[in-house]
């Protein structure tokens, strides 16, 4: 139940880094030992994640999710393809450099592809188009702000809210909590809930508002820490 | 009142994609006139960007921001020096390639460093972290979505909503907005409003709604177009 990460480049660093901070379990491989400065805690595999049993060794067969950040394209297909051999269920996500290789990695079994220049391109867009939106989104993501954080929450068969409206269970009146959107289990987002909207068991709340507060509403939807 | 764009490579091509997607006037400074597959009606300039003349023809002292994107943090750098010193008050963004390159950027004089790993690397960790709110934000800040966008509306001083309070101008109610934080026109980020919150002049509401919805709300705060 542990996260695979293939690279421990300059995006690999943050990821591990994120990871880490979440407590979240995982093993990196690398080909270059001397790429960490620091291994913490960090479980790390020397090799090559290009190589079946490198993958194996990683525990493929028991991880939850792959993340493939080796230096070029045709490496992380390489590995996306692996990866999804051994273990057809795995949560795969790929970085892609080239235009089209985006394509590439999705059809080789990527369930995300990520392209750093792509989605740098546009945050400069929005960064003149719509500042303080930027602002605003990058402060609601960044981990470590108490003020406000934008989670996911999603609301367990036991959980009192269940059958409540959102005004009935005063998330927003008593917790400052806005909800911005529900997505269904069915994978469906609503957007912009009423007053009116019902909770029911098995919907994740997209949740905006301080962390102290939104432990509580953690706990009121039954998720277990 | 124009943007300038240098370096027309990956990102150079997405950020001048949104930018004529929003009517933003811009002219693009590229060395290789190959780099355009189309040329549509964008303004080019063929030249060095690291050249105060070709700068001073892409009409810098009346630009209102540059962007510069070219392919090696050395060439933004120089770029953005440059562009500081020809005219003090230009919005300046950059790309940041290398670590360590960001800091350099800001101290050189741009108002605003994006770096691709960076961003690339922590999009990743939240798609592992939290994907329901990766899948929201993705779907917010994509042009081109009318269900939902986040907006910002700066409301202007002879707006009807000037001296009203969130509750009693309606917002949420009939036009099925949430507002999310309202910027003060100091800079501070208010998150989190609730009903009770009065709208001033030279506020910026960051709201979440139709587009269709949202174009009201432009009308309603005085917003010119
Ligand atoms: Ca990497
Ligand atoms: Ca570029």
């Amino acid at each position: 139940n542990h996260y695979i990460v293939c690279g421990y480049g300059r995006m690999g660093k943050i990821i591990c880094r994120e990871l880490r901070g979440k407590n979240i379990k995982f093993v990196v491989i690398e080909k270059k030992l001397d790429a960490f400065e620091e291994r913490g805690d960090m479980l790390i595999l020397e090799g090559d994640a290009t190589r079946d049993e490198i993958l194996r060794e990683a525990g493929i067969e028991r991880a939850k999710g792959l993340i493939s950040v080796l230096p070029t394209d045709a490496e992380n297909l390489f590995v996306v393809l692996s990866a999804r051999e051994l273990k057809p269920d795995l949560f795969i996500v790929a970085r892609a450099g080239e235009e089209g290789s985006e394509q590439k990695l999705m059809r080789a079994g990527a369930d995300r592809v990520v392209s750093p220049y792509h989605i740098g391109g546009l945050r400069i867009a929005h960064t003149v188009l719509k500042p303080a939106v930027v602002d605003f989104i990058e402060f609601a993501t960044k981990s470590g702000n108490i003020d406000l954080q934008m989670e996911e929450i999603t609301v367990q068969e036991e959980s009192k809210l269940t059958g409540l409206t959102l005004d009935e269970c005063g998330i927003g009146r008593e917790l400052g909590i806005i909800i911005v959107a529900i997505k269904k289990h069915t994978g469906d987002m609503r957007f912009n809930p009423t007053f009116r909207t019902a909770i029911k068991a098995g919907d994740t709340l997209i949740a905006l508002g301080e962390v102290s507060k939104l432990k509580i509403l953690e706990d009121m939807a039954g998720v277990k820490r």
